[in-house]
């Protein structure tokens, strides 16, 4: 590695954080670790150091890192009994690398920052491929120096990392990045379904609109999909309902009203009672079909 | 020109009509025109031989083109009174550039070649710019061998020029186009307005979106119309409601559900309520913003 290593703390070791730590290990650095579940075979094996608990990793590292599943975890992690803030010491860093709420993030920021300590969000994309491979995206909200402080640390982890803002920022980013992905999704499904169900060949429309104003990453890929009805593996339906239910309770309590969002949500909802839970998020063209009793690919 | 001047009959010859057929007189083609409004000055002052109405250009013609604002408007100039059908005999072709319903267009079709004629329908998109410079986007429904008749007139007019598929095709195309962008720019104005209502900074969070899987030349280039909030000139929202009337007049006969389509134009027609029938359809944000008294810059 070109950089000194850190003495970091990572909490939270599941399908992402499990191999986000790995490869913080294998660049050399010095990890502290704790898990609610299972630790992974690799992490045991390693030179990483198990803590009893989020304190032991928070007195014992200067930069800690978070990767839990939603909102609630991150408060219990950092704020609960024996939790993150009761083991900092002034001029720590917490880096919450979780998808959860930029509203709340503000708030666990601030209560941060009360002990004299820096904080990041810095939520991912690119799911557990992009974990597994250190090719994930990563949008981060926070100081800049702050921020040049853990890039090391992101640089393990990621390809794409963007300081996009202050607290919160990054985690709006991916919360606005979620919307934009299903809306534009129902965009295609609506589009090729209409043609399907006018008797056009869907796969050429796809086509015939990539080259024009109608062009999206999502037309391209996701449409084919489509086409092909293939629902798996991929971007689990699942997951993207708990980042609308994130854009939607935020809108909520911002006072935003977000129509489309909403109704992505709902057309995500007919997907899992068809038992899509599981389906890549291309499958929410399924939900418009059931609605009126026809696929793409039938003539 | 490289090919065999074509005997063309042209009737509308209005704001698009007009620019087209001035291309194929410039080609070289010898044109038989009929408009229902005033004739433009550099076509009466053409070559162009004006009939007295659409039978006359039919009769004289081999290819008859009509570009027209409506579906009733294609019906009347084809098969009302001394219309196209009157003036046909067996072994021509008809053209239609108009952007109609689909489901119609296939009607139509049936009683042209009942006549011994043939037909393809051939929507563009690009708009009065793209007309002026001959750049349209062409998408063409009928048989290969009458595509590759009319094509020399084609290329005088536009660049892109696609046969998607078989009669209808060519309207169906563009129809789902129009949904695909109605409800991509739906995407892009929710995603952005949740970023700005966040706190975040809209322009940043449209760069850091771009590298991924959310991108698409709307998030883009009307994304940044968004945020610098200009919506003169453009593609005028009167005109994406008109072609989302056509998908949702053409879903209904199809018995099709198109949620989002249909919320969609529930948002233009805000923002023509607001007075914004000429903005661009990028403006489909400010109905956004209007319902909850935001606007994407405000911090």
């Amino acid at each position: 590695m070109t950089t000194q290593p850190l003495k970091i703390g990572f909490i939270g070791l599941g399908i992402m954080g499990g191999p986000m730590a790995g490869h913080l290990i294998r660049a050399g650095h010095q990890l502290f670790v704790y898990t609610r579940g299972k630790l992974p075979e690799d992490i045991a094996n390693s030179s990483a150091t198990q803590c009893l608990n989020a304190r032991g990793v928070a007195e014992r590292a200067d930069i800690v890192i978070t990767m839990v599943p939603d909102t609630p975890d991150v408060a219990d992690a950092l704020f609960g009994d024996n939790g993150v803030a009761s083991g900092l010491t002034p001029g720590k860093v917490v880096v919450d690398m979780s998808s959860i709420s930029p509203v709340e993030t503000k708030q666990f920021a601030q209560r941060i920052e009360a002990l004299g300590c820096d904080y990041l969000d810095a939520p991912v994309s690119g799911g557990d491929v992009g974990a597994r491979n250190a090719t994930l995206s990563i949008m981060v909200g926070g100081k800049p120096e702050v921020f040049e402080r853990v890039k090391p640390a992101f640089e393990a982890m990621g390809k794409n990392i963007t300081l996009v803002g202050g607290t919160g920022d990054g985690q709006t980013c991916k919360v606005a990045n979620q919307i934009v992905v299903a809306l534009t999704i129902q965009a295609a499904s609506e589009g090729l379904l209409f043609a399907a169900r006018a008797g056009a060949d869907a796969a050429k429309v796809r086509e015939a609109l990539l080259g024009g104003l109608a062009t999206s990453r999502i037309l391209d890929v996701l449409g084919d999909r489509m086409i092909r009805r293939t629902v798996e593996p991929g971007f689990r339906i699942a997951l993207h309902q708990k980042d609308l239910n994130l854009a939607l309770g935020a809108a909520k309590s911002l006072n935003l009203a977000l129509p489309g969002t909403a109704q992505a949500q709902q057309l995500f909802s007919a997907c899992v009672a068809q038992g899509g839970a599981a389906w890549d998020h291309s499958g929410m063209v399924r939900a418009l079909e059931r609605l009126s009793s026809f696929e793409i690919g039938e003539p």
